[in-house]
């Protein structure tokens, strides 16, 4: 039994967000199916995490156990030829036994993309939130720092969330201003904008939390709230005081860390979904 | 009477192109259906050119004339609450009542964008031609000073192109290799590749001129042509000759000029279309 590691980039648009659903297609589960076609038998898939519905992801990392033998290669081939355009296998990598996308994972990578101008862009409709309303980026830039470090994160989870645990350590916050266009030259922007990315780096993340962190980052920005607020947020640790959850197509996962892919730091059993 | 020029950022993927067909939708058809809603009477846009089916614009240029008296600002934030968000009313501006988007155009900018990465971009995959393998960026531009200037592109026109004068100038053709990533804090890039985005600017362009000339230019990219090959075909002026031409959905219509808004070229009967 061999152990992989996937790579994916995809468009959360079209989906019902990662985990397969009763209804709605799920990414995790068209990924599922050409891989069990390819071993002959059904295979299981563990994500690094979920990502909601319309949530993008840039470099989403999973795990699964296959039998066939065929190359990381041929099987990226094979996986990309059946796949949708909007789900790409960026790589294929062989890996130790124990690895578990989720639990070997030590940090993850989040981008929150904004496209702050007048008028909506055709090209950023369906991977940014558009905010229309000038945001004081500089406001937004003082409230960063606070949430760099180890926090009780609770103020920033989402509603239904059951996880005990609420303290995650935040390694890198920074809001790039790409202003007043991204690139002109890549000829993709229809309107004169500001595009805002939040990256957020972290060893953990709750459910809605870089989106909480986001929407908290958006009524700073507008003047309703202070810079200061993000701190104030923070320690009170209550959900209600923090600004509205940001779209979830403004989300995309980054990137997954994994410090020694040999040696992670749970036992995979069922696998921990 | 009012004389409105209306600049139209549209995604084209979702549409059957610019102009009314019989079966799917346009985006001339959803943009008549809203100002006649306004109006309270039908309304006929002419746009500087039709784009095919999957054509993308940033700034697509097209004329119409009313009675509801209207402000600029609020038709243009009328037109964005009723169209998609596919379709965005960029500008809305009263112009002399001779001025036509098409015939008053003094010049016309395209860009074609081309994702040369082994593995496809579920971010480009609705907005670049995938091109998977690697291209001769150099031998590309040793290519182009051939198109500069005033030409017979015959070689590079739509197969089922009716039009007799085929002579077109062509002032600017730019090829761009924004590489490895457009701009990683942009945060849209999966993959790792190559964006190589052609800017041609020119006084009038034939039906599939652009996807042509990309066609052909990604021939010699490819090694399969020569660079000097561009010239001898356009010397040629038979369509055999060129390229494949390249699909639409990496084509962007980027902007129209006018000289002066004011003294169209042509009189405006009805419509030119």
């Amino acid at each position: 039994m061999r152990t992989l590691a996937l790579t994916l980039a995809y468009d959360g648009m079209p989906y019902a967000g990662w985990q397969r659903q009763r209804e709605g297609t799920s990414i995790q589960q068209l990924v599922e199916e050409v891989l069990a076609s390819i071993e002959g038998a059904p295979v299981t898939i563990h994500a690094s995490g979920r990502t909601d519905a319309g949530v993008h992801a840039l470099g989403q990392v999973v795990s699964c156990r296959l039998r066939h033998p065929i190359s990381c290669h041929s099987l990226q081939r094979a996986l990309n030829a059946r796949l949708p355009p909007s789900i790409r296998v960026v790589a294929v990598e062989e890996r130790a036994a124990r690895f578990h996308a989720r639990f070997s994972a030590t940090a993850k990578s989040y981008a929150y993309r904004i496209w702050n101008a007048r008028v909506e862009d055709p090209f950023e409709a369906q991977r940014a939130w558009h905010v229309p309303v000038a945001l004081d980026v500089e406001a937004m830039r003082q409230a960063l720092p606070a949430v760099v470090g180890t926090h009780d994160f609770a103020a920033f989870q989402g509603p239904r969330s059951v996880v005990r645990d609420t303290i995650r350590t935040m390694l890198e916050a920074r809001l790039d201003d790409l202003s007043p266009r991204v690139d002109a030259r890549a000829a993709v922007h229809a309107t004169r904008g500001r595009l805002l990315v939040l990256h957020l780096r972290g060893t953990g993340f709750l459910r809605h939390m870089v989106r909480a962190l986001a929407g908290t980052l958006v009524d700073i920005g507008h003047g309703r709230r202070p810079p200061a607020d993000m701190a104030r947020v923070l320690a009170a640790r209550d959900r209600r005081e923090a600004g509205r959850t940001a779209p979830p197509h403004g989300l995309f996962l980054v990137r997954v860390e994994y410090a020694d892919e040999t040696a992670p730091q749970l036992e995979v059993g069922d696998g921990g979904r």
